[in-house]
């Protein structure tokens, strides 16, 4: 390698994500200017990849962890051959463009991972590098060998969900994955001396990863470095490459207010000066660099080519193997899934929720090899282990059982990371009122449009004597507000098995799905209901022909409706019960569907056991919202259910008052 | 000390502990069976407290992080004398007990803090001792001289926020904080072998900690161990105490399915065999561990009797700044606080609120000495930096300006903490996307009845270019899901400053402050506008003799409501505004009130930029709410506008539209 021309590389880099920068008038300088040296030695020399074909499966990946820093990532893209025109990097940050103002995947080709919300990109390089792992074990070595390199910042390793991550990689010895600390000693608000002072490498050794210092302006240094590090065979690595945030600047290299805000014209000039670059030029790429990076981008598509080689050989030589593989990496399901499904509730019984999810992800897991995933050790609770497969561990990746520990952030993002491996349906599982600790990431599943499914049990005040802290109220509501996830919350076997169906089926945006801890009876439905229905978020159960009183409910509140219409219908007043698994499904009919289900100028009562805010929606303001504007406290259910309002009795009793009926 | 009698102690301990968990059928006896031991040596021969003056303001402080062991320090407070009855050692769990399934603070005389979701206890002991750091360095460390000490599980370990936490311990050098480890190497799913190999003592050196090991079974061994790290006196320090989960249990200790359900008859019978205690008796109490305790206690009393001695000569000789002490052990706010916060605003001026809030930071600072707080290194953009005041920094505790770092979930733990300290309203401040990361704290922050105040800056689309990842949508509402949590989304100075007020007075809840990038018109209200009417939530700002038309709005769209209003008149429709800072306060109303502000009958519209989700609440089904039910995007803020469907045109169109108005 030419160091004297990746020196130019580099520097062009630079140039770009700073032009970029001052067009746009907004944007992050200092992390282009000071990581470019040796982001452009990992992307020159270490990545593979062939940038005409990004979904290749074994392509190296890179995750910029640091997403604020994302006029880097698009000057690399847009050189090293990627579909990016300079003209997307001349309208970075616009309204449009596939250049935004931090990092997004699905938007820009080359784009592993959706990052700006600090440490996410360190979750999500932990499960892409898990990924290559599970699947060398299933395919072979040959065939998955890819390296995952995350870039990270001061920022990224100060957050917790960091720590989380790297845990889970040294403990799985993820020997294919490389961090590489961008250490410039600054962070948006000053020197990170004011805030953070620990022993890097020292923090990574304690967690099982191999650690280098080195400079990161020195190009042949960090290569070395590299080198080294690729030798480590038995843990993951991470590499502390000292810089200078705002390298080149004359008056802003080493200060925090390069971080986040545009040189300005004029020291824009004088950096350009100061690193004998033309002054007078914007967005200019010199014709020696065009031609170095052509050869060098011709050299990875034959190397790409090489493996394309080999692979069609395999595949001849692996007929079963390699339709398999061809379905994982489609994420294609087996068209008799949701009979399967349905077969696994044939036999209507009273149980938990949680423990018939657990029945269905058996059964999901015998008919979708590419189904895996764990909880965040809650798995005797939770109920989501996969039977006779065995558990993943360091050295030990056949298997579908991952063991996330006690880290629900990181757990999320590690899912994710299965996620933008596009060869995986990853689940996690905790219970719900910890889908606080994991929520920054199903928001980003929902905005990548990543298929992560979120298991979460004991979904209600009914989990009894664990108390408020355990017990959900506000949560399930809370997770509705997520733009591009569906919420499930099943009532009984058959909901919960055309959930997941459902689930399974939306591949572009996450779910998460709500179990209860406590025995659910199996609904009695009506003659002629289909199971289809249930796709539509919302059903009639019982009542069809009642139109003037309708209780809607979700989970354990359907049976709850179900015994309240039947006091209500002893006392001479009819009621239809509603149960709506999926309201953002529900939402999503048109008016008439809705309609036909709850006729507007019916009297409305919702019923679930949580906060009532959002029921308006269904109900309106002249409905019966029930629920649990509180928090809960420590006692058996049934108690739980009297003091709180949620007997037959009470509900009766509110609906008879509020709404004057019989 | 008598390490005999401590035995029995412990031994007693042990076996209420167990006893309760197996009365109410229900709880977690592994944790108070394996951590009994040093736990006793920690109460008896270490914690300075009076059992009868629970409040007394330089206790030491004990927090059971992995608050799931609770029937540990219920029995504890009980034999050492709190007003815990064994009654209510016996009701454990049962609802209106004092002995919940998680400790709470508030409900039990002698719990410092709500614990249970992991890591959190870590966090708030960090605050603690941070707070008793800063009472020491205002008012001297002969009445400030108090321990934290925090008894924290593997599963605290694993969550990222006690990483976070320790972190920033270790940057200010907390050397009156403690953490002692139950490593007992079994969490709820199993060994923590299959997930969690760190080591641990060099993970805790790398942020700064002294860190040692020992067997948590031999008194004698822990408190030499206790000794050392007394002495250790520049950083904050963590002792590993190797226990066996379960101890004494013939048959299920060391095993993971003793951690969270009750031993059974036969094997709590067998237990007490084991160790050598009546097995036909439960929640015995040896009358020699009675006189024993007894004698502990006095001998307690007796250090805090002198210390109340020295207090109150002190008092004496020290006027004022006993004055002061006074004022801040009861926060109470000083009179003029309102009048001095509005006279901030005296100059209506075009603003972001950020800088609005700015201001208003600056008078509260000046006027309330216990106001505190920081940032997630975010401050030149949250602007919440205290102006004159220095930083906190280890060794340099006077000052009132925290540097949090990145780290989000840890800041609001360790704000929780000084809130339960009860000499502080502490602030935390960043982006309002961020609040992911932390509503674990915000929660039990409402939950505990926290005054902690959690600021959140760039609280729409309208931040622009940052994109989606920084952009809230779903934010202001999921807050607003949280019981007990007041939500203040301001409009300008005048909102601001009441909303500050607002928040402030409510001492028995946390606030969540939300302010905007852009710049906001000052508003013009209508005559005879009292602000004391932002109190109630919600206010008339113009058109108050008009009542079919009413547009509701909060913060940035207050402004837009009023141009559309001016748009209606003009085309012959008049239209009232009501801004709604907070829609809790608001529903607090009674129905007169608030059908004088927004008639049931009129039409209305609701106008934030976030998803529209809970506004059915305040305008109906039939109402026309305006926001912004998606993701947002990466451009300028005036384009997202546009696009967005914000603008005054697009609003105006679509209130004749829907409304068929005028």
């Amino acid at each position: 390698m030419d160091f004297s021309k990746l020196e130019r590389v580099a520097l062009t880099v630079r140039m770009l994500a700073v032009d970029a920068v001052e067009k746009a008038n907004s944007g992050h300088p200092g992390l282009p200017l000071g990581a470019a040296d040796f982001a452009t030695v990992l992307w020159a020399k270490y990545l593979r990849f062939d940038p005409r074909n990004p979904s290749w499966a074994n392509r190296d990946r890179f995750v910029l962890s640091a997403g604020h820093g994302c006029a880097l990532i698009y000057a690399l893209l847009h050189l090293f051959g990627y579909d990016l025109s300079l003209e997307e990097v001349k309208s970075f940050r616009q309204w449009g463009s596939k250049t935004p103002g931090h990092p997004e995947f699905g938007v820009t080709p080359g784009v592993e991972a959706t990052t700006g919300p600090l440490g996410q990109g360190t979750g999500n390089s932990v499960g892409m590098a898990l990924s290559g792992k599970l699947l060398a074990a299933e395919y072979g070595a040959e065939l998955f060998d890819h390296r995952v390199i995350a870039l990270v910042s001061d920022g990224d390793l100060m957050e917790g969900i960091s720590s989380e991550s790297a845990s889970i990689a040294g403990h799985l010895a993820l020997n294919n994955l490389i961090w590489v600390y961008d250490d410039n000693k600054i962070s948006l608000a000053g020197p990170t001396s004011v805030c953070f002072s620990e022993d890097i490498p020292k923090r990574f050794e304690a967690m099982g990863w191999w650690a280098a210092s080195v400079d990161g302006h020195d190009m042949r240094a960090f290569s070395q470095c590299m080198d080294e590090a690729l030798k480590v065979q038995d843990r993951p690595k991470i590499i502390c490459a000292r810089t200078t945030i705002g390298f080149g600047s004359p008056n802003k290299a080493g200060h925090f207010d390069v971080h986040g805000s545009p040189l300005g014209a004029d020291e824009l000039k004088k950096t350009k000066e100061n690193l004998g670059w033309p002054s007078d030029k914007s967005f200019f790429i010199p014709e020696e660099v065009k031609a170095f990076l052509a050869d060098l981008i011709e050299e990875k598509r034959r190397y790409v080519g090489g493996y394309e080689e080999r692979f069609s050989a395999w595949v001849k030589q692996n007929g079963e193997l390699a339709a398999k593989l061809k379905t994982q990496l489609s994420r294609t399901l087996p068209g008799d899934l949701k009979q399967e499904l349905l077969a696994t509730f044939k036999e209507p019984k009273k149980d938990a929720t949680r423990n018939l999810s657990g029945q269905a992800i058996q059964t999901i897991a015998r008919k979708v090899p590419f189904f895996i995933g764990g909880s965040a050790d809650l798995e005797p609770s939770t109920k989501t282990s996969i039977k006779g497969s065995p558990e993943i561990q360091a050295e030990s990746f056949k298997g579908r059982n991952l063991r996330f520990g006690v880290r629900e952030h990181g757990m999320g993002a590690v899912a994710n990371g299965l996620a933008y491996s596009r060869a995986w349906v990853p689940f996690t599982a905790t219970f719900l009122t910890f889908s606080d600790y994991m929520r920054p990431t199903l928001r980003l599943a929902a905005l990548s449009e990543l298929q992560t499914l979120f298991i979460f049990t004991h979904d209600s005040v009914y989990l009894g004597e664990d108390g408020p802290t355990h017990q959900p109220v506000e949560h399930a509501m809370a997770l509705r507000a997520i733009p591009n996830l569906l919420v499930f919350r099943p009532a009984d076997g058959i909901e919960v098995a055309m959930s997941y169906y459902a689930a399974l089926s939306h591949q572009h945006g996450p779910s998460a799905l709500l179990f209860t801890r406590q025995n659910l009876p199996a609904l009695e439905r009506r003659p002629g209901f289909n199971p289809d229905e249930i796709l539509n978020g919302a059903y009639i159960v019982s009542g069809e022909e009642v139109s003037d009183l309708i209780l809607v409910a979700t989970g354990s509140e359907v049976s709850l409706a179900v015994e309240v219409a039947a006091k209500l219908k002893a006392a001479g007043k009819a009621a239809r019960v509603v149960s709506m698994p999926c309201m953002e499904l529900f939402l999503k009919l048109d008016d008439a569907k809705r309609a036909a289900l709850i006729p507007p100028r019916a009297r409305k009562v919702s019923l679930e056991a949580g906060i009532t805010m959002g029921w308006e929606r269904i109900v309106g303001l002249d409905g019966v919202r029930i629920g649990i504007d509180r928090f809960g406290a420590s006692a058996p259910a049934e108690v739980l259910a009297k003091e709180l309002g949620l007997s037959v009795s009470a509900v009766y009793a509110r609906i008879v008052g509020d709404l004057n009926v019989p």
